[in-house]
């Protein structure tokens, strides 16, 4: 049983296509990371990197990474829509298999101790690595950006956890922490009142005293002229899919409304599926560790 | 996407730790190839090796199997309660991920025909890969085992498919095919009324015009006093779990009996709870290969 940990660094390059490659085969060139996707906005000058590995492999390649962005990507010339204050901007790190929240935070405290020496970048703990209350949130760290960083850190309660009180002059800070695995999903109903939509989501959602870990909003999908409630699942381990979705059917029903489909965006683990085929399998003492064959594989 | 199958060889041998080991040492030291389990049956003497791997490590590890169970397993001392026609007596190859019938049909031909060369032990195709519908039973194969074997190889509907018409004086033939997955899978009823898993599973079994690749019957549990529908799904990408278990749940609900749990009975290819969350989930245009995180490992 082999931990798999994913991250996704997002840098400040979006445009210049020798830096994003640069960066990027810091983690192609990293024995054990396995690269997922990687995409770069011109806007935003901002390119996303995802990738997954042992915690080992994800630790060489993040010091790497910070390495090589610290080297080539200039924050003082830095323009873009993104807020950012780094070269290396964020960089989480996420459980996927056999690995937990702990584990992630480790190694997120390992990278920024390493991340301050050897790419001489000061580091702030973020989410459920951040060493106060205050710090968990990126846009609260990040707010004041690059240009504003070099003041900031001088507050007591903004000092990084990692590096001294000072920023990178021209790489600026980075935010290193554990996160939940999110999931985005959406689940489509059948029909076209977007107040439908609305009224589940905020039976759904946290903060109006819905399920833990879900954010939710309804809205109309125009294209398909079908309401939708678009939600972030950010720790299907606490709050699972099935679950979700079984009291939006129900709700919905309530107003004669069918699900007609669900929408899983981009990649989510393994465990948030075979959640959802156990509880509705029924299945009795299921050990996917075991019984699944391919994960004698991972 | 690399391709995997499973093989599961039966060896005549089940007493003997020493032979058992060497013959299981073959899959051990075969790069490619990971061994899930193994075990033996004293009365039955012979054991069960469950492995996987690529389609060229199986070979290899399928090759230097039958040598060795040639080597050192004598059919003429064999006594043991299960029939058997050889030495390694059934070599079945499963597609698991990314792997068709026909690739484990070509991988049987393959590995048919080095055993007979390599280890001169004559092989019968079965399963998908019989060379004719009569050849396609195991049991109808092996009837006569090994004591009757050099007599009915002389007929012409039983001539090897490699080796020609003979078997091995000491190591007789084996089995060599292509086989779906199966998955062992069993619902639990809410009652201890036994005529009623009897009827369900006369309902959804192939042979009573029921599921194609189901196979069932019905009886008591008696230790928790439960009816119990038990099932071999011999091809879930034909007939899927989801599909016999809500038939399920609808015919015990008209005698106001709910389904309490089911059974995974060992390992199942993972493609098959995916199918299942799939359904439940009503994703639409879900594509594991590319959403399932860990799917990039394999």
């Amino acid at each position: 049983m082999a931990k798999i940990i994913e991250s996704v660094p997002n840098i400040s390059e979006g445009r210049n296509r020798e830096v994003i490659e640069a960066c990027v085969d810091q983690i192609r060139t990293t024995p054990g990371c396995t690269l997922l996707d990687y995409s770069s906005d011109e806007t935003h000058n901002r390119s996303v990197i995802t990738y997954m590995g042992s915690p080992e492999a994800c630790e060489e390649a993040s010091v790497k990474l910070a390495k090589k962005a610290v080297e080539l990507i200039d924050l003082t010339k830095h323009e873009g829509g993104h807020p950012r204050m780094g070269c290396v901007d964020v960089m989480p790190f996420i459980p996927i298999k056999d690995a937990t929240t702990e584990d992630c935070d480790e190694l997120a405290k390992k990278v920024g101790a390493r991340i301050a020496e050897e790419a001489d970048l000061p580091v702030f703990l973020y989410e459920n690595s951040a060493s106060a209350s205050h710090r968990k949130n990126l846009a609260k760290i990040r707010k004041g950006q690059f240009e504003g960083m070099a003041e900031k850190v001088k507050e007591d309660k903004w000092i990084p956890d990692f590096g001294g009180q000072r920023i990178h002059p021209t790489g600026g800070v980075v935010a290193v922490g554990a996160r939940p695995p999110l999931i985005a999903f959406n689940i489509n109903l059948g029909t076209d009142n977007e107040e439908i939509a609305k009224k589940i989501a905020n039976i759904i959602r946290e903060v109006k005293g819905g399920f833990k870990c879900v954010k939710a909003m309804g809205l109309l999908i125009e294209e398909r002229n079908i309401a939708q409630v678009s939600i972030n699942m950010t720790d299907f381990r606490v709050t699972p899919l099935h679950r979700v979705l079984e009291l939006v059917r129900r709700e919905a029903a309530r107003y004669g409304v069918n699900v007609i489909g669900t929408e899983i965006i981009g990649l989510a683990p393994m465990q948030a599926f075979l959640d959802a085929a156990d509880y509705y399998l029924q299945i009795e003492d299921f050990d996917p560790d075991v019984q699944v064959i391919e994960n004698h594989l991972l």
